[in-house]
């Protein structure tokens, strides 16, 4: 099969099977486009005793950490988003950081996990980019092949514990058409950040420059486009690497958890 | 009572009593924050040989022309907007127009009907700009007292017999937050013009100045503002002006038809 049949087939799979080729290291790619129509999340796994500030900053700044999940302590698992998932091995790739450094970067991380980590899943964009395109509305990162471009604002998070810092925004340029109808679509999915917090000028939000993102790849902006803004998975991601944690563990980007959960459950409307 | 006293007390007042008030000449002015929560109508009565091509007109472009209602023949009511309602002296003030001319603007148009008569019900920004306010969102051209700005577009409507011409917009300045919650708002009234048709470059849509506005007033839109459009009702006023008929009744601009429904009976979501 070529690689392009190969993708055609993952798309088609179901979340269990993504996440058992995970666990049997058969699956070590980024998890956009996989088991459409499943909720795909932000892995944060943090010490229990810093578990409950991250628990508060969350449910205050709800649009970039928008939660679906978190585990018992010690458990490795979320039931509710799926029967038979193990935080442990099934993500494509982690990362391992250590006093708000890098350290690792597994396929597994049955070797990290203690009785004391406590797991925290968080709504992904992936949940929205897929109904825009089923929705006919064109995403130029995908079509490039590249990653969305982020971006750290002037907005400040809602502190909570050691935790605080700058909202930070995805930004996809679309035709005035278009926008109007990506925040309709996106209003639907609170849990995958929801509407948009900006469109326009990103001097406005405190981005001096949009063709440098801070995060991700550059993504042109056509004459005809405005670019608009949503608040981002790795705002809590940047807010846990300032606290430079004794330990974390969070998932490689974009190599997200593929819940059983169908993004249709977490909708409004 | 002084003259804000009095706007205070017709604010407050049903649609019944509105209507009664016009029906005895006790009312002539716009209709604006009247009645709040009830539907406020275009109205469009022309002679029955031309109706036909007129409901068609008004069904291929639900945008502009959202249809809240339409009469039988000669009879000048539509039972479904309201029990105690004669269109033909319950609207504040009315147009009448010849080969295309305004030849009159009585507050009662009993002299000019006939049973030949079809009368038609058309949505109005007025519902969804209550809902704006209502949410805090400003209006800049309400706040300053102005009609509001509007601006023939490049967009063609789809034909029906004679009917046919620009897509007529209007244009409401917002901060871009409240674009988006206006966006979210109007989203759910296709019964008032529904959600934008644009935002941003106006000669997207070709309006090559929006200082100067084919209708209304300008609006001044401030450096941390973009501009929203809206499909507006004058759009079928146009269209009629443009086949010069031989007769035909319009509500004066600003003075709508007062109905019994509620915004919400039209709501979507």
């Amino acid at each position: 099969m070529s690689v392009l049949q190969n993708r055609q087939t993952e798309r088609a799979l179901d979340a269990l099977t993504i996440r058992r080729q995970c666990r049997i290291g058969q699956l070590d790619t980024g998890t956009s486009g996989l088991a459409l129509g499943c909720v795909q999340a932000n892995l944060v796994v943090l010490p229990s005793a810093i578990a409950d500030d991250f628990l508060r900053f969350c449910v205050r700044n709800p649009k970039p950490c928008p939660l679906v999940g978190v585990s018992e302590k010690g458990i490795p698992n979320i039931p509710s988003l799926g029967d038979d998932l193990d935080l442990r091995t099934d993500l494509p790739r982690y990362r391992i950081w250590e006093k708000g450094k890098l350290i690792d970067e597994p396929t597994d991380v049955s070797a990290y996990w203690t009785n004391d980590l406590v797991a925290f899943a968080i709504g992904c964009s992936f949940s929205f980019e897929e109904l825009l395109i089923a929705d006919g509305i064109p995403l130029r990162h995908i079509e490039t092949d590249r990653n969305v471009a982020m971006y750290r604002t002037n907005i400040q998070c809602a502190p909570a514990g050691p935790f605080q810092g700058p909202l930070v925004v995805s930004m996809r340029p679309f035709k005035p058409l278009h926008a109007i109808r990506a925040i309709q679509i996106t209003s639907r999915l609170p849990a995958a950040h929801g509407a948009p917090i900006h469109l326009g000028d990103p001097a406005q939000i405190g981005i001096p420059d949009v063709a440098n993102p801070d995060y991700g790849d550059a993504t042109s902006i056509m004459r005809d486009e405005i670019p608009v803004f949503w608040a981002c998975g790795v705002t809590p991601q940047a807010a846990i690497a300032a606290v430079k944690l004794d330990f974390a563990i969070t998932h490689a980007p974009g190599a997200m958890l593929v819940t059983d959960r169908r993004n249709v459950e977490f909708s409004v409307l």
